[in-house]
């Protein structure tokens, strides 16, 4: 489509947005960071990332402060933390410029319907993630496994950009595919993550221990049902026998800790409102109750609080 | 009525036992311990007893163990964890004779019922315990607080029974009412159980902590309310405002840690079944499900089992 490289504006330089501006980077795409804590560090010695995919030990990278005067890039990508999205107006608006993509690549719901609200004009895609990475140190980015980025888009305008998505990132080793339904992606990517995200903070536990306790299992089935209430409500239903399937194909991943998991042990802020409120939110406003979510969310909010005031003794 | 004081056998001689046969033995009734583990300590060293009511060192009492031949008493008294109650139909067989009332001083639903299975004959009163108390060492108890037991019977057959032994706990210091509905008191007693034990444990706080934090509140509060829709499926239905009043009888409690949180810590099984499994199915008997309840009691499931998986670890 174009002979130029796209260019890439990473918010995030964590374990996704480390990560996946890399391979971008990898594949030809001119890519620009914007990083926060760890922004001296990476400006002097690099990006260091581990993955199957290939080491690089001080990978040199195009790196900014979310104060530095950034060039226009071709898309923006959202690879923050949900609990930082209180700022992406304000982090957004110097990049957004008429021609501007906004990629999100978060978890949770109603992300990109908040997005097209501040920016009305933007085009704007989903990327929804399924990733094992995590942030070692500053950094420093350990990629454990898979990968795969499904897009979706808001409106069909947006739509138009994912076949030079999906060619770009392919080009950076990253396995893509492009789904119809932004909501209902949504919604099936919440039928893992608030099981497996929550329980594993709350059971203190990884995937496997989960998956095969009978217990926690018909937990994380009766979870995934809800969620499935949930999608149904909001019109996106799944088909019949999806979260069976979804719970079998947990079986056969290799164990890890969801992300929820490793910000709890780092002790930092949990994503409940975008993995847990917002889907409960959409659910009730038609009349749709999910008794179980609440209760896991409610115990949630209760441990990131305790977890997060205890940050001192830790 | 008698003029003959009342004796009574009291299986278990922990927080519950202990400290309640020490009170009736106070106000000059018979009193029978069978002990377990503890047998040999308690005969040769007496049980020891703190309590506001007043301490004992080294209180002489009838010890037997469940295989000794033990003198017929008035009353049978079942004080033992609900994880033992399998064994119950083969320790009671040869105390309940012509006449014996059961006294069960357990928590959770459908134990009076299962008793009348088994023993048809037999008068079956419930005696709901509100006492803050606990086993600190063999034949050591210490109660903390309160202490009220409230009566209620499975038939009318065994009401009459409740004056007396009223009168006979009243004159051990034991704060004594009686009410009209075993099974609405049953349900009652749950209301509390269901949220503040399970959350003791699952979110490992005690009952001021749990209380105070608007998200924990909020989902006690939630408990209460599907122990609530439990009960009126039941055929029991409270009063409007009932759980709000407990949420706030609660928060005027001095704090302190459920029986299920001390089982816990000690590594002792956890009382799921009758607490939370019996509600669960017997409001699913009626077409009723309990959906927060049912993913604290698999959370539960799911922590007991490897508590006491890990008990080897310390």
């Amino acid at each position: 489509m174009t002979p130029k490289p796209l260019s890439f504006t990473i918010l995030g330089t964590g374990a996704l947005g480390g990560f996946y501006g890399s391979r971008l980077l990898m594949g030809g795409s001119v890519v620009r960071f914007v990083a926060h804590s760890d922004l001296e560090l990476i400006r002097e010695q690099g990006l260091r990332i581990e993955s199957p995919l290939g080491n690089q030990h001080h990978l040199a990278v195009e790196v900014y402060s979310s104060a530095d005067p950034i060039p226009a890039s071709d898309v923006v990508c959202i690879a923050l933390k949900t609990t930082q999205n209180h700022r992406l107006p304000e982090l957004l608006k110097p990049l957004v410029r008429e021609g501007t993509l906004i990629l999100n690549l978060q978890n949770g719901l109603t992300l990109e319907e908040e997005l097209a609200e501040t920016f009305p004009q933007t085009r704007i895609l989903a990327g929804l993630c399924f990733l094992c990475s995590n942030k070692v140190g500053p950094g420093h980015i350990r990629h454990l496994d898979y990968g795969r980025i499904s897009f979706a888009a808001l409106d069909e305008r947006a739509g138009a950009w994912i076949p030079l998505l999906m060619e770009t990132f392919g080009a950076g080793g990253i396995e893509v595919e492009s789904l119809p339904s932004l909501r209902l992606a949504r919604w099936q990517k919440l039928a893992w993550n608030i099981p497996f995200n929550g329980l594993s903070v709350l059971l203190g536990a990884e995937t496997d221990a989960l998956v095969t306790d009978p217990d926690a299992r018909r937990l994380a089935k009766q979870l995934m049902d809800e969620v499935a209430a949930g999608a149904a409500a909001c019109g996106v239903p799944f088909d019949a026998g999806f979260t069976g399937k979804l719970i079998e194909a947990t079986e056969r991943m290799t164990t890890y800790a969801p992300s929820m998991r490793l910000d709890y042990l780092a002790k930092r802020e949990l994503e409940i409102e975008y993995l847990y409120l917002r889907p409960l939110r959409e659910a009730a406003k038609r009349g749709v109750q999910l008794p179980a979510i609440e209760a896991i969310a409610r115990q949630l909010s209760f441990v990131d609080r305790r977890n997060r005031a205890d940050q001192g003794h830790g």
